[in-house]
């Protein structure tokens, strides 16, 4: 990849750089903030479903020393972008490229005590595609939904966790995906301010988990009642996003 | 019914009195959350499903003049208290005594601008049958919570609404059930107090529909940490209770 193409950008408090490509699908605060969200401990193994430059596996990495981070992408040149990062930042990730469909047979031979994804948000038929191959991956959505969940819940270990982040509108849907195939889903909403409608939120599931779905008070991410720059991120959220707070589903508040 | 079998007890800050068994279930504030939480206008038309002593339908008719009341209830004894509940506060109610799966040949040929409904909390094969007939009809879940959802759209007119109050543990049977059904589906999580998880939720859905899934920000019910008696409601949730306000799904805050 031309690297006249690519920016080195900072995460979790410039703990984490990532190199990315300048166009097209641009990691933000989602992949962050599902890496937070995976209870994880050191020595388990991690897997990240389309995982783009690496974003939320590598944060997760950077939370829980000695977590096996593996991750698959569709794209060949961000799946290289994600080995690249990795390196950069002193973790090991073994990448490999594929798609979700029809994943490579190493993968489908193993299985992790957790799969993450944040899949992408637009479903092709109400959006308008756009002129860029690697955004139009990322946010159109080739692979319905349900496919995501299917892949890994397959690829998740008995007690394992999946979690996915997504828009809040697909929850009926990933609600249904889940519950077809995994248990003991909890339900985390992301509000934006207070009053205001969520745009994402965290849905997991355990594989063959039987406890009751449950609905948790949702992450406050900012504290101002309207737009007043990164700086009105609330404190819990700020430490979340510099990679000083996991994120707990059942939090105190 | 023996009269000294029942209590009379006061709803919406002493707005309404309702009759209702001394054992068995009461009504709490489920129903009137729901009934505050109901879009209708005046002239419009509501239909209680599974209407108990008529708590939700009359609470609603408290607020909106004019909203034409109608409510089925299998329990003929129940059936009763309502109409007389009705009665006693100056309200007209048609209520009618009947089956969700099998409901009496005069409604199924009407339809309303909204239908409500409360339903049994607890599944049948997940507790232990009480003693009380009355508990177990109205506890016990009969009927399962589909046939609730699919007897809620067909009397519900084209744009009209569908609203349910229901264990947050239920959502994911509840929102396949309504999206199966309904369009335009909202979620409005109740949050008993700051970072504990929901035990209610809101599920809203209207009759043809369109519009993408929201996520609403929970209405937070108390406002202290802990159980600090009655007065410890938050103030929107103390002027909904007393009828003074409405449950709006996308409140500013």
């Amino acid at each position: 990849m031309d690297e006249a193409t690519l920016s080195r950008d900072a995460f979790l408090g410039g703990r984490l750089m990532l190199c990315q490509p300048k166009r097209g699908y641009r990691a933000g605060v989602d992949p962050v903030l599902l890496a937070a969200s995976v209870p994880a401990k050191p020595g388990q193994s991690l897997l990240d479903l389309g995982c783009g430059v690496g974003t939320a596996a590598l944060c997760a990495g950077m939370r829980v020393p000695g977590l096996v981070l593996a991750g698959v992408e569709r794209q060949a040149d961000h799946a290289a972008l994600a080995i690249r990062n990795a390196s950069l930042n002193g973790l090991e990730m073994e990448v490999f490229t594929g798609d979700l469909a029809e994943l490579p047979a190493a993968l489908r031979q193993r299985q992790f005590d957790h799969v993450i994804a944040n899949p992408p948000y637009f479903r092709r038929d109400a959006s308008v595609a756009g002129p860029d191959p690697s955004r139009e991956a990322a946010y159109g959505e080739a692979t319905p939904l349900d496919i995501w969940v299917a892949a890994a819940a397959r690829r998740t270990a008995p007690g394992g966790t999946v979690t996915f982040i997504h828009r809040a509108e697909r929850l009926p849907e990933l609600l249904t995906a889940f519950a077809a195939r995994l248990g003991s889903l909890e339900l985390k909403p992301l509000v934006p301010r207070r009053g205001r409608e969520s745009q994402l939120a965290l849905l997991r599931g355990r594989k063959g988990g039987r406890a009751a779905f449950r609905l948790h008070d949702g992450l406050l991410v900012h504290a101002g009642d309207s737009y007043g720059g990164r700086a009105d991120y609330t404190p819990l959220a700020a430490a979340i996003l510099r990679g000083e707070s996991a994120l707990e589903f059942h939090a105190a508040r």
